[in-house]
């Protein structure tokens, strides 16, 4: 029988009930930055891992919504609000130590390529510092890894990810990736930042090695856009709503097949979240930068 | 309230009970070729066209899901099967006229892309004629236009495809562009073909200009992929089937947006459909080539 | 015998010796515009027209090097001189006249992408000032047309933008290509604005079918963008220099084959000039907007 | 003073008056193997290696000009017979090794396109002899890796492959990059196999770290395929040929700056070349496997 998906710890908290309290070993909490509204769940060990399907630690949800409204400035807001949120995830992690950026996904598959997008966005520093000590002397040591697919490689993102590591030596690794969401509001009008690190089988493609301290030795945090819904989901939500959640979608009009569910402008919408997630990781690892400056670089 | 959409007329006259007969106006009949299942739909004026809500003529349905299992010799066999049924929709035109192929739709957008696509796969052969008679002096006049989008142009597909068969002075002109199914099985698995040309709002994109004889003053025999089914239409097919054909789905879970539903492989599908239908179109306008003869071509 | 080329009026007004007074019937006067130096070359009919090679009519060519000594604000105030130039050449054009915008040359070809990439920067408002009148009712109506590749249209360019003329009824075209340069300090750092259009057989394409007032009615204004230094003019140059030249480059290692040179950086040089004429062209149809507001357009 | 450059063995090898011997300490031998020429050059330690300025070991350059004249079944015979070279080169290296691919060199830049070309065109194996050992348990684990470039990950390409290299375990490393070649006429025509790896500083690019077996532990077999000429090499040459060796191309026009001389068509060739090293790596590696098979795999 299929069941619901989702990758988002603020949707996982309210798949029961809708206005109950929030579960067991689980704290949730909002606030509002740069105009973004933003939600925290707290996962603890044990009952809150348990009730949550999701490993403990923290889970922030910006709402970047008025991005794909048009809002005035929503594009630096958006950029300003995730890389307060990223700095607050990365700690006290020194001013100098390595960063290594790695982009999972897919890049010639529309949904699942914000990973490789937000790595094109992400200022690599790491070369720049003993070539051109005068200018880039001061800069956190930034390197960046598309981490490309199992099919053209042979070899998993996070089996590629910790050879890299190996060479580079982070304090910190970001890794960035499409995921899955329950509501169809959430897509590409989401980021979830959590310094968990990434589990198998999420998001659009099928990465099946963590990328997470237990297996990199370093703290991971990820960045998830949510880009799609998935089919079954939407199906099960539906006949939920209709009262009839006894039935399976499987037996439906061609549901049961590996089907997802997107904005008909996922196209725009993946290149502008990628370019904001991009932005935001190079405002967190560079805090003397101002969005204008990210462009001038990038340029 | 929203309503179920399909550019199928195979689709359209199914839209009662299943198991039904065909509506008044319209035949249907049911063949093979090249091992492929083919459907004629009839719409005959007057009944016909109001029993399906589209204009009178012949639309030909060839199931070409054997390419998306990978079936031994399943490409030469659907460029085949869709090159036969193509020559019988352009009917008496002579050997020598000249054919306009316009290729519909966005190729930035995944599921839009096919038009574009099948113009990239077409033999053109206007220019060589001249140029080189001495290899091209028997073959027809072709040429090829991927009408791109009003967005970056300004100017409307149609207008376009009028403004360039004024100076190709085509016998026939023969338009590719994505449709909307309304089941998911079909979706990539299925060109439909029509002497009819392509009625305004089809398929992802929207073109409002209309290709057909009254406005090109020549016959426009369309070709079109299904690509996407539409999110509402998905909805009400699920609400039906639960029996509660009374709901709308606009007010459920987020359906009432501008949702698509696709399968999770169609950026590889939308390759490989708009290569069968650029090759079709070749072999049918070239009855003395041969795949491999297209293949060593376009290399 | 292999013989020099160069597609830049100020480079033939210059092929005699150097320091040599201009050729009659051919003025030069230079001035400078947003601190980029400006040539000004008047090729009178009869004498001048004999002299350069070239139809009589006006010449400009920017100087804008400093885009790639990246001076600051080097983009800026690029196309702000170009615009004006521009703005110069369109004469008494009326504010609401419709124009037209070619973007010559192949996409796929990095020296000759120059056309279509300036195509990619340009505002189109045609379809917007019907569809939503409130916001773009005052502007004026801008199609554009990247026009391709006889071998894969079968359609020369000039055919094509004749077609499409026809239905936007422009005031004035504009046609964007690249050139080929005499000069390697030139290469894409250099603009050259012409009033007389484009004649067959420039730049590094081959579109055989002249853009200019007589063959498509209406004035012609062309911008053209040295990429390359043929091979042959380069051979010749040296020769020259060494005293040799009595000498035919074809005779030597291979250069008589079809050569081009280019910088390194070229890949990022044509896509910097490409929305340096982009947005040159939009500042000169729409003289209410900024740079900054193009960008916001455009994004 | 600007001097001549060459990343072609053999080229190195005449470098001295045309028709003289080699140099003493290299060896040259010549043949053909599917009608391909191919030479020979092995570099002896100590002497050779001074004559050459190139590390001592075996340098095959097959000349592959069948391909650009289009002669009938060019492709084919093209990849079996860098193959059967490759194959040569690998030794006696057993048939289950696993081996790394790596692409070196900038997809975005044409003439340094060729790595990431060959890698595209790779048949990676690495993950399906465990996802699907029913089909792929006999086959030999291939990975693959586009390096990708410093500016845009912060790592040299070298150290990327040796971290990569640290968790494939390959028996054999194979490197594909571009190369600069002196005569224009081996410009995407030649391809040099060497098992000497790649030296720093070759080719378009501009990699520092050598992939040689000091470095990588194995065995690195390099294939390189000359895209581009040097224009002061060019240069230099003309003026030889001029009798005027005396000149420094740096004092005459332009000539001195940072540029590259390709064939006009050097989109189409590097394309073309891409694809007959990608499926020379294949059939080398994987002989069981026909030209028509690997087709069938990487559609």
């Amino acid at each position: 029988m299929l069941s619901r998906r989702t990758d988002l710890a603020v949707e996982a908290a309210d798949l029961g009930k809708a206005g109950a309290a929030a579960p067991e070993g689980v704290r949730l909490r909002e606030e509002t930055r740069e105009g973004c509204p933003v939600t925290r769940v707290k996962v603890l060990p044990g009952r809150g891992e348990a009730a949550l399907g999701k490993p403990a630690g923290t889970y922030v949800t910006v709402d970047l919504s008025g991005l794909a409204r048009r809002e005035e400035g929503a594009f630096p807001r958006s950029c300003r609000a995730v890389a307060a949120e990223l700095r607050g995830l990365l700690g006290d992690l020194p001013p100098r130590a390595p960063v290594l950026v790695v982009g999972l996904g897919n890049r010639a598959i529309t949904p699942d390529a914000i990973g490789p997008g937000a790595a094109d966005h992400t200022l690599v520093t790491r070369h720049l510092i003993q070539q051109i000590p005068e200018h880039f002397g001061a800069f956190r040591p930034v390197a960046a890894l598309a981490a490309g697919v199992l099919g053209t490689t042979g070899v998993e993102s996070g089996e590629l990810a910790q050879a890299v590591a190996g060479k580079v030596e982070p304090g910190c690794i970001i890794a960035v990736d499409a995921l899955a969401a329950r509501s169809v509001e959430r897509i590409c009008a989401t980021v979830q930042l959590t310094d968990t690190g990434i589990v198998p089988g999420s998001g659009v493609g099928n990465h099946r090695f963590a990328l997470d301290r237990k297996h990199l030795g370093v703290t991971v945090v990820a960045l998830g856009v949510p880009t799609v819904v998935d089919g079954a989901t939407l199906a099960l939500d539906i006949l939920e709503e209709a009262g009839r959640d006894d039935l399976d979608p499987a037996a439906l009009r061609g549901v049961g097949g590996d089907l997802m569910v997107t904005p008909r402008d996922i196209d725009q919408r993946v290149k502008d979240m990628s370019k904001v997630i991009g932005f935001a990781i190079d405002l967190a690892l560079h805090p003397q930068l101002s969005v204008e400056d990210v462009e001038l670089f990038l340029s």
